[in-house]
């Protein structure tokens, strides 16, 4: 918990567990900023709340909160649900909170990373984050894990892991001249290795359409099952995003993991295209330094942006006309698994879906 | 954790374990309030860390901590200490937190009573006390313990159990028009056994001299084993403190315990009389609503106040020509234990002393 370790994951034997490996839990943190949330966050918090019960069935769940939402959030969450005073600025743990590695012999620790709001003044989010670069720290204080400081800008929906030795991850971000414009691709390279144990990376390009985070792979692309890559499609060629999507598919196909196998790709196709509706904008408070929320612009639309619980896949409902197909796709790549959606627009107007706002405990 | 429980402790055959029962830990709360605490609170942190240093080596710790103050509690407590964030009004939790209650089953729960700053506006301490009220709550989600709110006011300092049924506690706080002015002493009575599974009270008259606790029992009197009681002591009968303790001597020994046996009676010798100085008194920070610190007033001061850890006694260090005194006293009465003394002088500047800064985490 307390001071950082002085050494790196790798250098003492841990690594980041793929996703389907054994969750002891999950975490969450409550939406609040009125700025990001239209209607003070009030139909995102019930949104969270529906995720947080769906996830809830599969493992433990624990939500971040503010002092001020305690008891609110209290409230509106299942009793099964541990809810925890953690100070933020906004509600995006897979980013702010810590990544988890394990040693495979009872050891967890985690890694907390810097945090600059996807950009910091250089075309981040919001300002200050402070709140939230304490996030992964105090998670790791609650857990009783001890803490390495990785010494680079990094948010965990940027990376997915295979568990066996790639790390999946896109130009677009980890080279973005506001996460580490001093560190070149081979040093990113290796920090990502010391950092969650792997050995090789798959670097795909842009990430999706209009993805504020500067294009995180989590929204893009991730793995289902070693050799396995879940890639959201759109196959209309006027559309940019086919063209994103093409490229990364291309990337793959060409592509051989950390074991040497060459990687099967699935295609889901994704919803909409989607837009801010003017009502949706109108409920946005704006504040300077927070990016806007303007009616007509398109989201980052994306089912790959799932939470992948021990029992259940729990994935967006996004647009009617495509769910029922998201479901079947990925009913059909997770068989032991029970597949359920959950409506999550309210989720996608502040910038991010189901991925994005929980963070898996790994089984020490 | 989550919405309170419907039914009392007693109902569902919990107790409050005696305080030299296994603990699995110990909770304290961070000092913040330069309106109570001088010099910004620096020297009480100080010693605050100095007294959670001494307890860690006996059980785990635990300090709640507001989120401004994380990463500096997180540098000035030793790396063993568990630092949470928890806002609080002020650092007594022994006052605000949760009274655990176990079943002797593996069960444990905790009982969350009404705070109101000892006294809400009527002789309270400061205002507002929401975040205060609100500590029990949080303490209990971290631990996933289910949660009694308890219909009544009281402090946990306001009470001592020995474990086998019988309640110690003082009329001054507990029949104070400023806590529960619509009970009478039987219905304080039936609310203390339903939720401390008790069976007999002890009432003592008032409690210390100048405690503006209302009286607490913690700084007067407290079991030190069934049948063993330990009282704060002033030979000197000019000293207005002399008669206090000599009525609750006389009533003590007048009284049988919930089995049915006499007390045996230890005194311990109190510190000074000790006054604020002038130094101390200016380096607090004046607030309408919060009680001033006045050179030249007296302080509650008392061993008594002391915390009894699985392995060691912590007590206060308070007076040089009687703090030798006192550890000899602990160490006569407690001979399993390490006793130890650490220096208090700047926690009983804000009111209070060892026993209020903590809670015991019973073992389930």
């Amino acid at each position: 918990m307390p001071r950082p370790l002085d050494s790196t994951p790798a250098a003492d034997g841990f690594r980041m567990p793929a996703e389907w490996e054994p969750h002891e839990g999950c975490w969450m943190a409550w939406p609040e900023r009125p700025d990001n949330w239209r209607e003070g966050a009030v139909p995102a918090r019930a949104a969270y709340a529906a995720a947080a019960s769906a996830i809830a069935a599969s493992e433990p769940v624990t939500v971040a909160v503010s002092d001020r939402q305690f008891e609110p959030a209290r409230a509106a969450l299942p009793d099964a649900v541990r809810v925890v005073e953690v100070s933020t600025d906004d509600a995006w743990i897979r980013d702010t909170g810590p990544t988890f590695v394990v040693d495979g012999a009872g050891g967890r620790r985690g890694v907390d990373w810097i945090f600059n709001a996807w950009g910091g003044l250089d075309g981040g989010l919001y300002s200050p984050w402070d709140r939230d670069d304490r996030v992964a720290a105090k998670v790791l204080e609650v857990e009783g894990d001890a803490r390495y400081r990785a010494p680079i800008v990094l948010e965990g929906g940027a990376i997915h892991v295979d568990g066996e030795g790639t790390v999946l991850t896109t130009e677009q971000c980890l080279l973005n001249r506001n996460r580490n414009p001093e560190l070149d691709r081979p040093a990113i390279e290796a920090a990502l290795h010391a950092h969650l144990g792997t050995e090789k990376v798959l670097w795909l390009g842009e990430g999706v359409l209009e993805d504020e985070t500067d294009g995180h792979v989590d929204n893009l692309a991730c793995f289902a099952r070693p050799g396995l890559v879940l890639l959201t499609w759109v196959e209309d060629p006027a559309d940019p995003q086919h063209g994103i999507s093409a490229d990364a598919l291309a990337r793959l196909e060409a592509a051989t993991d950390a074991r040497g196998r060459p990687l099967e790709v699935v295609k889901i196709p994704a919803p909409g295209p989607l837009t801010i509706t003017a009502a949706e904008a109108a409920g946005v408070e704006p504040v300077e330094g927070t990016r806007p929320r303007r009616a007509g612009d398109r989201m980052a639309a994306s089912y790959v942006n799932f939470y992948l619980g021990n029992s259940r896949v729990v994935y967006p409902l996004l647009d009617p006309t495509r769910d029922e197909n998201a479901g079947a796709i990925l009913r059909d790549v997770f068989p032991g698994r029970e597949v359920v959606g959950v409506p999550a627009r309210e989720i996608l107007l502040g910038g991010g879906n189901l991925h994005c706002i929980t963070q898996q405990v790994p089984a020490r």
